[in-house]
């Protein structure tokens, strides 16, 4: 089945609209607001970053209540490094809408993203927010999506459905993020809708393990921006039976939301700034999960790999001297890779001129996989990173002119 | 003072030689040698890559002995990821120059650097010894440099002098490197000749220290390819009196390695695949030396912090996302930056638009710093980087073609 509406307002009971409010060039949109008809349990993932941009400090404080309303989302500007003023900023962003909606403040979740460190124009965003409301629609998802995106070449919506506890419940998202995929990621924003009737602890359960397999595995370093943020917010409208925590209908909650999640993760991948290639690198044969990541994210940011990747050069060395610098012990005699379904290394050794030349065709694909076995254990993690391109240099050379 | 000869062959009593042999394209040197009149105390330090190159198998073994006579070493094929054919390969080098010398096995040294993972043409290399031999010359510094290099610009050469316990001692060096500069560098080698009279332990000691002073401020994530080598050959002939361990003079021998150590560690920054900047950072307020190294090596090898140095865009948000995804623990409301002279950052928190202003004449220098305090401690540590450049990408996209 097939929801009607797109992205987060694809779920029963949700409006959103998106807007230009002035941050960005004129004719850009650059405020997104997502309204619930009704309040509801909402959870929330943030960036692991010490200097924590001023809406993640607010939604961390407002989260506690675990219950929200609305969500309000600015891009062109990060509200970061911009100390005791940011913090006011933000908190002058959600009391605007909260005053709209008569709710008590802390039921208003805020984001921002775009340039750390300039002064948020607040006035701005505060004297749109009654046009914001007027144009709310359950049609407005592609608006609030488009609102967003920073450097992102696409908006990026997932919508997906499934019967849970007796009722159809859909799950409907928006992300932006095209600089995330890389260790010191730009900003990284998901905004889930469902209207599953949820508890607050089993939502917060689904949408940490959703994340910890979809934005987790292309965020390498961690969430490492000031600003990432995750949030789910349930209005409990399809009337299914309540989804309680360890529950059979929480997993079958949490299947839905990973896979939402694993579908915008990947969007943003091959939406990558100066992106042309998506490669998998799936580490198995470790002794831990923790050390098969480690040697997954080691070679996932590397940038000799990933100049590889973009040059198309079956450059497999570059992989190896990633594995043997991740700071796992490896045992190079162990080590096996092999690129799709072509081995190039054995025990450690290239497997010569022949078996370059057919990864080298490989190398052409547009998506593939890098598969390392280090011969140590049962222990698995993967990756997912793109290649380093031009481009890349290009829009990040240049991304405040 | 200065040397009459460059490089290896400034101080007294060595001969180098670099030659074509056949590894690389006509016409280009792709095989150094470098011979002591007499055999001396000699001292190294190796990549902490669990993947090691077969030559750095080799010459660990031999170190033990801490007594050289001669280093071949090869450009154009790193002999890495080769396994015991490899080990073989770097075996039967060493044997070639160590029969025409009459010395034991051990008294030589090898290195290689290249493309990882292709068999060394091993007989390209032997039967070129009797040609470098007869090519031995205190005026083979230069060329010697010219053959160790791959995708080097310029040759790195480097000589120093002082007078140490009694005599004029000389120090001369040579280095290749310029993919180094990057956390997953390419191979960095770098080798000291010396006439000074030193004991073993002590031109260890003097290495390591030199070293950790110079190459490992730029190798950010300590030594990490699979080839990387810095070695020193004494042969004594300077005739001071000898350099003990924890002496005055061993002091004074320290600095004078130090000196060329670092002008060769700078030298290959400026010559830095697609570099166009070099920028020293410098993080200072720190609990521990780890701690304000490791937030360092963040800001040092981020991607977004350096496409903004060859953007000469004065993006120091990035510098302070940075800071905060490092792992140390920081406070962001104590954080100060500067660049150079100028303040950007205080107390966490942007100081405006001017300042901006003017620290975007300070990203338009070709060397500059960026100086973080972070009001914790009195630790400080510093690492040179680079900027990330088109040329970067376009090196390495299409290193091996």
């Amino acid at each position: 089945m097939k929801p009607k509406n797109v992205g987060i307002t694809a779920p029963v009971g949700f409006q959103a609209a998106g807007i230009h409010c002035g941050i960005k060039k004129p004719g850009l949109l650059d405020l997104a607001l997502c309204v619930s008809e009704v309040s509801g349990p909402i959870a929330g993932v943030f960036t692991k970053n010490c200097v924590a941009a001023a809406p993640v400090l607010l939604d961390r404080r407002h989260l506690r209540h675990r219950c929200g309303r609305a969500i309000l989302v600015n891009s062109g500007n990060a509200n970061a490094c911009t100390g005791p003023q940011g913090v006011l900023s933000a908190t002058t962003m959600a009391r605007a809408v909260a005053e709209q909606l008569s709710v008590p403040l802390y039921q208003v979740f805020v984001g921002s993203t775009g340039v750390i460190g300039r002064t948020l124009p607040i006035d701005r965003i505060t004297t749109a927010i009654p046009t914001l409301f007027s144009r709310l629609s359950v049609k407005g998802g592609a608006q609030a999506a488009q609102a967003i995106l920073t450097t992102d070449l696409r908006p990026k919506t997932v919508s997906v459905q499934a019967r849970i506890g007796g009722q159809l419940i859909t799950i409907g998202g928006m992300a932006k993020g095209s600089g995330m995929i890389h260790p010191d990621m730009a900003t990284m924003l998901a905004y889930f809708t469902t209207d599953a009737h949820i508890t607050p602890s089993a939502l917060q359960q689904a949408l940490k393990a959703a994340a910890d397999q979809s934005f987790n595995c292309i965020t390498v370093d961690g969430d490492t921006s000031t600003n990432d943020t995750v949030l789910c917010l349930a209005n409990g409208l399809a009337k299914n039976r309540v989804i309680a925590p360890r529950s059979r209908t929480s997993r079958d909650f949490e299947r839905l939301l990973t896979e939402a999640a694993q579908t915008l993760a990947l969007l943003i991948c091959r939406d990558g700034e100066g992106v042309t290639k998506v490669v998998k690198v799936l580490v198995e044969g470790a002794k831990t999960v923790a050390t098969a990541k480690r040697v997954a994210a080691t070679i996932a940011t590397s940038n000799l790999v990933k100049t590889a990747l973009f040059g198309e050069d079956a450059n497999w060395g570059r992989v190896m001297a990633a594995i043997g610098r991740s700071g796992v012990a490896i045992n190079p005699t162990k080590v096996t890779v092999r690129f799709d379904e072509i081995g190039m290394v054995k025990q450690g050794v290239g497997l010569g001129l022949e078996a370059e030349r057919q990864i080298a065709r490989v190398f052409k694909q547009k998506e593939f996989t890098i598969a390392v076995h280090l011969g140590l254990g049962a222990s698995r993690a993967h990756m997912w990173t793109t290649d380093l391109s031009y481009d890349y240099v290009r829009i990040n050379a240049s991304y405040r002119s």
